[in-house]
């Protein structure tokens, strides 16, 4: 349940060496080195093509067809954040436009993720500010009900916690938990490190089936070749 | 972020007198005695009309297409529970049909409330076992894979903690916190107090306008009277 | 574009003896004879099966989340109405619950179509108030935005003048402009006329292919019969 | 790729014992029978709750807006058959209703599967014919366009011959394919044998965990439990 | 309800100077200088990214999977003008591809918004032809059913008249009614007015809660800051 | 009904003179030529704009969740080839991404069209090999269920058989049946002969009511026009 009204200006941030780390490996290879969890829905799509983050989360909570809150998160943002909006309902208005991107910017943040609409996206793509949003739409917002800022929220059916880590790409959001931010940073290097090998190989025409060895387990679950 | 392949077998429940006390209000009310916050989404229906469950929160993480943690979590009904299966990725397969059923019943569960698919609606809805899910299929799963019991769930968008209170009826499913039981039942009480009395005035042709002193914040508003 | 803050107390209502003579045909029926123009879309269902009305229309415009104006509409029934409430937005909110009912039915309303949610629908269909909507939902809304009363609105994708018919039933939902009742109702009749004859020739056996004679059509568009 | 404008007269039907038998187990069960495959979208709705049949195939290609080929196919029709209408496009308008229903079911029709609309769903409902659609609408349809009758279609996403069996009810639609009927009438009968054992027992309390012997591969697996 | 199979020659266009003039502000701040009323349903998506347009509304009502009446209203077209194609059911057909493309163009037509789908997009984004539509299809369509041209439509949800001035870009489509363009035209004006300012501000890192004075009412409201 | 755990080898592809040149049409063409049959959903869309091909299917079935079936497929991959990957039951995972699309276009692959999703996308945009997708998701898949590979298969509402041409674009996918590819390419040169004709008509301004004589039949079906 949601704490209402009430912001916590106080939060315990990922460290920055860590949270900075994750953004190279990109939302795919973060969520296998978490276990395949944490992975917002693929409703949540970015503005633009080709951004690629990652940053400490500020939350907010907002309610359907009002932003106001979204005022009151930017007061929180610290450079290397990434906010974080989820709703009390489901709603597709625009809360997010190219002036709360100025300010966001200025207070340093790397990114909104937001389980809503935005708009101005022609402003926010000459930006460059990143949003991965479930909708646009030029529909505005009221400024009438509080919500709460840096409580945790579920975003886009995610579980997110003020602190957390944030990795975003094309391919979608992931929340990394601080406390698992080192070992999934430790799995995801592991993992890329012999991507390289990998993708050399079968670039060269080897194949999955026996670079894996799969041949075998494929035998015994009962796969049968007809010619 | 979700802990994979463990089993919690102590949780702290609600008390009973609390859970078991807010089912006659229903969903409808139990929201807005929340504070209008804590809804599953409405995708969320019952499989056939009528039922009206309070219970204490037992949670199962699934992954799609695979129903084995259903049979884990069996073991930890206790009666007065309603069962809250969340899944790891969008889902609709049919999860639980009537011999899960027969167990959960028999093991004292009041209703099952999952963010998936259900079958044998028709025996269910004989055996009176009431089920809020999102999709009805009579597509099975597997048992291959380890989620978790009785850790904290995102469910149809709303967080669930082990021994929260769920109340769900033909308008949805709430999630009452642990914490928030006793007032809300308090604040639910309330609201109910007084509705009778405005439900005989209103039949009896009395306007909400008037009932509730409307016409002057309206007239404030700006509203304005054509003939 | 929506007029707000207006209510129009004075519409000219399509006669009675119309609006109610065009229930008994239902929404189907009353579709054709309109030349195929006019039905709401088919995400409009009925909260419970079987219920079958007309009436004359009177229309509310509400704004997400916010269903002030419900009571604003409410002083506005006549008997034999049947409100329309349109949304400027998309919203699956609980914006009418049984309070409410209670009101529009001791005015005389026949049934509510809204375009949006609406809750304790165990409680409506006891009082037997049928209400045609998108979506059922226990969240409630606030009353703070001002829409109007009885312009033209465009519900579910159709556009509803006050004063128009509504026929409701298990199909959907159809408006009749109130300049097209008349004719209306006479294709209808029409139409209606030899459905008996042509029911008693399908139940012997007769086919639609001799019946309507469209073997010959068929034959020219080229149907080839293969053994 | 489909065959337009022809009526195959002339189709290998699963013969009548099989094709009539595999009714009592219900879609969930056959399903499960055949391997998992051959389920129709859980789209595929009743109109109505607690029809359970089954029934050899002949199949019906229409366009979107058109049902002149619903006349074609009647023809077609033998005692005991299914109709299973696919479309070339999505479409949700009303392609049938109580007058095609009358005829259908003098025809001997014991079901229709559309991956479309229906309207008259009162009338269907008071004369028990079965309907599995994906949409109910008011909306007619014009006769005008040659598609074909008794061809293979892909009807809500499964493939489907003439003369298959198809297996409806409130979970879904299942296609058994001609050859694959008897080997699924002896699968569905096995699983179906040792059912009331297991629920007998589950019912007395026994954990699927202990019944199925999960505990020991649970372990395996990694599962953990924690007081 | 629709009038069929009319074409209304002479339609009254807002002045072009109105019309052209409110292109530059999208429809974002259109949307907002018309008091957030006028939108089309935000699942309208450009086909390209970074047109952005305005003009008046020719309209036309097309029925599902039949595109005759499109070049119908291409002898409508004015340069300057926005076709508005409506549909009498919901289609995502192709209705539209680059040989109507180059006849819209050659008549003076400035963009295309059409409630169902529309092909060719690779040539239309090489032609600079832009589209707003709810989906792409290579489906085609037949001509065989009468629309209207130059009647009021219902536009994936807004009302828009003939004349009327449609504001199109990447945030969506508004309609404004010809009596309302000259008052919009003025609030777009002053709202962006002092756009520049507001974000030379926020750039530099004042807070909208001081440049709006935000925390006095917020703090009234009751937010509660925590640390 | 799908057959499962199998591989065939051996398939009749079209031949590639046939295959290859039907890539230029493009998908709306060939779906004319074709007879308006044949095209995926229109939810299938491109990774990545501009991308035009066509080529052979190699098909496989795949579980929700499970790609193991993907480096199976990938042995029988020739040059020229095109994966259609269908699905058992509707999925949005990400099913293939940079390393598994390494593979398939060092066997020779041009592209894959899966009713699933993938992840990946700014590589796979990066290396040029193009996806016609359902969805974009960072969630992995595990490898554990047996699927089947070079089967007829229903992808996205199209039945596929291995060695049919696909044919893909901006547009959408269709599917061309093996002995359809001579007649379909023959309609499509011959479709798109006269359209730079046309082309040049439409753009010095003539209009398709005149160049196709439609407005006598437009006349006779009773089109009216109003000044």
């Amino acid at each position: 349940m949601y704490e209402l009204g009430v912001v916590h200006r106080t939060i315990t941030r990922t460290p920055a060496h860590l949270a900075d780390a994750l953004a190279r490996f990109g939302s795919a290879t973060v969520h296998e080195a978490m276990g395949r969890v944490g992975l917002l829905k693929p409703s949540m799509r970015p503005i633009y093509g080709g951004a690629q983050v990652s940053g400490t989360a500020v939350t907010v909570l907002l309610h359907p067809g009002d932003n106001w809150m979204m005022h009151v998160v930017a007061e929180q943002i610290r450079p290397g954040d990434v906010v974080v909006a989820a709703l009390s309902a489901e709603c597709s208005d625009g809360f997010f436009g190219d002036l709360l991107a100025t300010s966001f910017q200025a207070r340093g943040a790397r990114a909104l993720v937001i389980d809503a609409g935005v708009r101005d996206v022609k402003a926010l793509t000459e930006m460059r500010f990143p949003v991965w949003s479930k909708a646009i739409s030029a529909k505005g917002t009221i400024k009438a009900t509080l919500g709460s800022v840096n409580i945790p929220v579920v975003c886009a059916g995610a579980l997110v916690h003020p602190g957390d880590v944030i990795v975003a790409d094309d391919d979608g959001v992931v929340c990394v938990p601080r406390a698992m931010a080192e070992p999934t940073l430790d799995a995801a290097t592991k993992r890329e490190a012999n991507e390289g090998e990998k993708r050399a190989k079968l670039a060269a025409g080897v194949l999955g089936l026996d670079m894996y060895g799969m041949r075998e387990p494929l035998a015994k679950a009962g796969l049968r070749y007809v010619d």
